[in-house]
């Protein structure tokens, strides 16, 4: 019997949210472990979390003994060690706009409305709720801009033809957070049909930060 | 006779370091085209230039007139499509390793530093010089405290063991801009010994912000 993949997860993470998805997508059983961002002074600075995540972040997939970070990283070594419902294309370049797309949601958006930077500008820089507002969205409407141009090029039913991609996994907890955080998505409508089709699907449902277990409202 | 990569690249963005010395590394002939972000009023919000990267930001690769943004998802192209002197390792956790340790750069530290996030600070929220130093040190150090507790567990001559990954194509621009930002990197012993060792390299040499063509004191 092999153990079950377990993932360190937080309910409104929306790096946490991606892997999910893919998980539930390609039907991998795995366990939650809930870390709480906020309690104790944020459960993820605890030292035994750190031995094996040292950003100090979720989510963390664990295998067999064997801890990886970063969600795009999890995304990757899921599709490679599972490659049952595939999440990337076959030909290279096609599979080079999936990760484009990816990482314009990974690297160009959530990194500034990261947990820890808004409480830095908070904190440290004593910016007011409105400012944050405002910074949030500055970020969010830009890389929504730009995968809206990408989106009219490639997408389908989902962002990248008619499968769920990697792209999809990104796009729709960067949506739930826009939400969250009282962006204005309607100048991006392939963006809100996509997210709409992709909460269709079970494997999206599940994974949604109200179905967990360490949902609080 | 096929048309060689064209690389739209700023000789002092670290994102488009990263992919000058992966195409070096695989020895791939390109062409790079010099976007000069600070000229014109940055010369990557010209609309020709979004055409090709909706972004408005370098790196972007065009390969026989395809273009591919977001320098991770390029040298994962690059690794595709150009498999001699492989940057990543075969087995599927050794390789999820050298991504996470990547993407701790890409979607943990550079993201913090770019030019648009610090002049965003420096105009909306009027943030002193002093204040933009403790931002940059600030994210900088968590990296590479993060990657420092991962080099000790992975390393070898190089981020993951003893070969030349994508981890170093990202790690080494890191520690040039950490170092142009003024940011005491002495408590990261493995990252400035890795740092040595690569610009021994040819590769790392030719990639390096000074010698491009573009360069500027």
């Amino acid at each position: 019997m092999t153990t079950p993949l377990q993932l360190f997860s937080y309910f409104r993470s929306s790096s946490a949210y991606r892997v999910r998805i893919a998980l539930n997508i390609k039907q991998i059983p795995y366990e939650i472990i809930a870390i709480h961002l906020l309690k104790d002074g944020g459960q993820q600075y605890l030292e035994e979390y750190r031995a094996i995540n040292p950003s100090a972040q979720v989510p963390t997939l664990v295998d067999n003994g064997n801890a990886i970070g970063q969600s795009l990283a999890i995304l990757e070594y899921l599709e490679e060690q599972f490659p049952q419902t595939p999440l990337l294309p076959k030909p290279f370049l096609d599979k080079a706009i999936v990760r484009q797309m990816s990482e314009i949601i990974n690297s160009g958006m959530q990194p500034l409305q990261n947990l820890s930077v808004t409480n830095y500008l908070s904190h440290h820089l004593s910016i007011s709720e409105e400012q944050k507002k405002q910074w949030l969205s500055t970020w969010m409407q830009r890389g929504f801009e730009s995968l809206e141009c990408l989106f009219e090029k490639y997408s389908g039913q989902f962002s990248f033809g008619d499968k769920v991609t990697l792209a999809d996994c990104c796009l729709i907890p960067q949506v739930f957070s826009a939400q969250r955080f009282g962006v204005d998505l309607s100048p991006f409508p392939k963006t809100l049909e996509i997210y709409k089709t992709a909460l269709q699907l079970t494997a999206f449902i599940n994974a949604s930060p109200e179905r967990q277990a360490d949902y609080q409202p």
